[in-house]
């Protein structure tokens, strides 16, 4: 790339900020687009969801997961683009058909709309980039990077620690009020690979048949799919371990890098992470 | 019906037992049909997902998923026909497609075939019931028959009571190590309605919509569906709760009422629940 089409390149990316004007969502999200490094999907669910996409930015928040809770509080801390991983109203691809005269679906996209705000799906585009985005954030956030496999940065090698020890660890690392395990607590761990957010059945069974792999941690998954499997491996003589963390806490971290990320090319309007609530508690 | 025709249906449910023959696990099966009291699907996961369903059969035991633990146990207890509620083979509809060499697959199929037993899957047609089988077994074990509403057996009327000691109630009724709810705490729940099992979107949402309902129970759901819209209802100010028990405890009670339905019409073979374990333990 010649000088001339490389200052070009910036130049867009940068968008209006050059010229001192406030960005709008839509921009923000082109230089998204072409700082994420992959090439953007027509297949995805990563696109605006709710708001107007031309609204001016005062404030990104990135969050885990934009629930109407979340959204106030970015609100409140004058963030109207929310950037988030997970759906906004309550299914992948974020349709309402049918809820339009739902009164919690009202209210939340009045709160959107009454506020100025825009809310970005972003999800495909955050894994797909390399290394995928949420796995970055979550190897932070447990202080496991000298531990991840070179080979696989989802793998990370322990020196031996009891299934009870390891798993008390994830829990106070990552404050689980939740968490549940499924496994022999003496179990001896050295190998554990994460499947950060939803287990589904196909690679969930894959992972934990893996010979060198003694537990498998994920966010969520079926309880007659991946955890059956698991009571079964552990039942047919295997030893191995399932780590359900919760869906929310499992990928956290990754969108709290995602606001460090955006920090490096969006350097106009103030980037903040909003932590979205663990949505359970516990009968004491 | 005449006296003539009701007989000839009373021999043919008794099946080979009037002879003092041992029944097949098909003949088992073929009273079930019958006794039912609904058309028998031709879309429907009912049916022997492992095992020869002419073997002869011992005993029979009804549980609400069919693990390796379970059929090892049902096995030890004489019964070599298991009545299972959730899949055997980790998926919805028992297809083993990709897993034929897994091993985990291949130690349970052996146990099974080794051992002359046959497991069959018994979920739509007990849900079609009238009652529902399943609703039915969790009502009784709870001890929530009299607060049934007569309209909606999964409707429960109850003098005001706290969140927080509604879902303790639950939680020691059904032994529950990892039940997990959302909502305040304090808040005050009066009509209860339940979905037992897997609650997907539609119609968890829209129970929970209900201007009538203050606590929503399910099984399990996707943190990112009815669990999020959880959060948001609650949000947006609507006094709401969902109790999240786990989906083996929240219809293990149904398999226990269908052991109880079975010995009203099989007399010739004994016939036993056999419980499923609760699989997770939290991490202290």
């Amino acid at each position: 790339m010649d000088r001339i089409s490389r200052r070009g390149l910036l130049f867009a990316g940068a968008g209006l900020a050059l010229a001192g004007a406030t960005p709008t969502a839509s921009q923000i999200i082109e230089r998204i687009k072409q700082n994420v490094g992959v090439p953007w999907r027509t297949e995805t669910v990563d696109r605006f969801v709710a708001g107007d996409p031309e609204t001016p930015v005062k404030g990104i928040a990135t969050t885990m997961m934009a629930t109407l809770d979340v959204i106030e509080r970015a609100s409140a801390a004058g963030k109207n683009l929310v950037i988030t991983h997970e759906p906004t109203f309550w299914l992948h691809q974020d349709t309402i058909a049918g809820l339009e005269q739902d009164s919690t679906y009202q209210f939340k996209i009045d709160f959107i709309r009454r506020n100025n705000m825009a809310v970005f799906h972003f999800h495909d585009h955050w894994h797909a980039h390399k290394p995928d985005g949420i796995a970055t954030g979550m190897a932070r956030e447990l202080g496991w990077e000298k531990n991840a496999d070179p080979e696989d940065p989802k793998m990370f090698i322990f020196p031996a620690v009891r299934l009870s020890s390891f798993a008390k660890g994830i829990q106070s690392r990552l404050k689980i009020r939740t968490m549940r395990v499924v496994g022999d607590p003496n179990l001896t761990i050295k190998r554990a690979v994460a499947s950060w957010g939803y287990a589904s059945r196909d690679p969930g069974i894959q992972l934990l048949a893996r010979p060198d792999v003694d537990a498998v941690i994920v966010g969520e998954a079926r309880e007659w799919e991946v955890v059956e499997y698991a009571q079964d491996a552990i039942a047919a003589g295997h030893k191995k371990a399932l780590l359900v963390l919760g869906h929310v806490v499992s990928e956290q971290a990754g969108m709290k890098y995602c606001a460090d990320w955006l920090k490096t090319f969006v350097t106009d309007v103030p980037v903040e992470f909003v932590a979205a609530a663990e949505p359970f508690w516990t009968p004491a």
